[in-house]
């Protein structure tokens, strides 16, 4: 597989340092052999056909930048070597922006129309324009992945899809956004105030130091659209979603609800017709009353049941694995083709 | 699909009434067009080559038997028409026998012998002869597949399977058994002795009249030793299990944990090496810590971290869904079979 890689944040990285560490073991059990004919950041990219060591990049990006790497050929046009390089597939690790989904959305879109399969951990693009993407991806007849997007790690979406094999899903309903879990978690046990809980995650590396798109509930609403279309079939955009965050929450509700046995948290809420993230209620042994940072999603079916998968939903390493099982998806899709030949 | 049904119990009763109730939904949305050419429970069989009435086998069940059912032929050998049928598949949904897997073993070898494809939800004779079943399907080119022995509607096994693809699974640990996790519940809520727990689990259907498989630990090793086989290929059977259950958890050593902020909840444990089941405490905020009838499993991989699924671990609705799951796995991998041709 040749492939480009756009992004080198802490997801990107965290690939890079895998394909190094494990590429012995990633060719031999998962038949991955990945050659990385190009690897962009937002400063430029670097190009080699007979492909670049996974290694070395990192190590330039992390001392000088890209074009410290020495080897291979820089170009400050990334989003013009699609069309250009002799790839199979890009990996898009760009960072997430929910006002136009650039630059995952430009890179998603060339790449599916230049034939390349595409797996992408950017959720603003695909929440922009999930139903646009997929269609044009169907219609080009190439594979497009986002394991990532949604639990970093935990692989919700295939769990999702699993769960409706042969039944019908009514509800999604999720706790999807880490940092959010955090501060209300904390509310709850401490009894802190809002702004305390927030800059104690802040200070522990849990929130950013804008944590706009966290608490204003966004990042939960790209992640619900995501598994709205994906897992429920419902083919809605990021402005079908009613969203509210948790800045009003005052501490006094969290310890009210306390008292009744509940939970306040910020849920993500999918039925097939509605699309909301608001802060609900949940009983206190509710499966979605996780803790700290972690994530969960209950899929709600008619004939099995609700079934709800719980871990931590972000981190570099986790969400990078994301990618590499979407790798191996891909593989499995293409050589089942060839077979067909 | 010419399939033959083995089993009319809870499970084997739901699936006929699915086959009936949702009969076109199954046809036309997941391709599941079922002929049951046979179906058997442990008075004998009736056959039919243009395929029984499910509705109408499931009246003849509940009023005098399959014999009553006034169609088809009826044979007191059920076992040897699996090689004079023109059949497809068996669904096995004979009762758990944990002493020689009868007479589920043999159902399911024969089916294998004959060539067809095979789902069971029965326990025991996969547990106790898993490698060697396993290993005939494969040498004989047949699908065995069995969701529904471990979390009944809950895609338990399809969620370890997927958190594997690209990164090591190195343990499963998981609540296995609703019965138990009821009855431990109620001893750290209420204050219950075991003996009163059991009771009550007896008196409100979560516990049978013969509770020995469960309270044992002998139900919940059956499902981890299908686990550790089929996700983490350990290749063992039920006999390599070290197993204590829960008849001798005093309500004091409940208590005591539950001050420390402690769970006991009876798990089992596969880590590649080791297969137990043992009562053990866990952290109250675990996902593990499940309460009442609730199942949960946690898969822990070495690069995307630990990954829990919880549910309704029982039922047979739920276990149907199962069935109907696999069987839809089955048509895939049939069909993308014929489409290499």
């Amino acid at each position: 597989m040749r492939a480009i890689l756009v992004g080198l944040g802490v997801v990107g990285q965290s690939l890079l340092q895998m394909l190094s560490e494990r590429y012995e073991e990633l060719r031999d059990r998962y038949g991955i052999g990945l050659r990385l004919v190009a690897v962009a950041d937002s400063g430029g990219a670097i190009t080699k056909a007979s492909g670049l060591n996974p290694a070395r990049v990192l190590q330039a990006k992390r001392a000088g930048g890209l074009k410290s790497l020495g080897d291979g050929n820089f170009t400050d046009d990334p989003l013009g070597l699609i069309g250009e390089l002799e790839a199979d597939i890009l990996i898009d690790a760009t960072p997430t922006n929910i006002v136009d989904g650039e630059p995952s959305y430009s890179y998603i879109r060339s790449a599916i129309l230049h034939g390349l399969d595409v797996v992408t951990v950017s959720k603003g693009g695909l929440a922009l324009y999930f139903p646009a993407l997929k269609e044009l991806a169907a219609h080009r007849g190439v594979v497009l992945r986002f394991s990532g997007t949604v639990g970093g790690g935990m692989p919700a979406i295939e769990f999702g899809k699993e769960c409706g094999r042969s039944d019908r899903l009514e509800k999604v309903v999720g706790v999807l956004n880490g940092t959010t879990n955090y501060i209300l978690s904390r509310m709850e046990d401490t009894g802190q105030t809002f702004r305390d809980a927030l800059g104690e995650a802040q200070r522990l590396g849990y929130a950013e130091r804008d944590p706009t798109l966290d608490i204003s509930g966004l990042d939960t609403a790209c992640k619900i659209t995501i598994l709205a279309n994906e897992v429920l079939g419902m083919g809605a955009t990021l402005s079908d979603v009613r969203v509210s965050g948790i800045e009003e929450i005052d501490v006094d509700e969290v310890r009210a609800a306390r008292e009744r046995g509940l939970a306040v948290r910020l849920l993500g809420v999918a039925d097939g017709r509605r699309l909301e993230v608001s802060p609900q209620t949940v009983g206190e042994r509710d499966p979605l009353a996780v803790k700290g940072a972690l994530n969960a999603v209950t899929f709600k079916a008619s004939y099995s049941g609700s079934h709800t998968i719980t871990g931590k939903g972000a981190g570099g390493p986790e969400t990078a694995t994301s990618i590499l099982r979407d790798l191996v998806a891909i593989k499995m899709v293409r050589v089942a083709e060839v077979s067909r030949i």
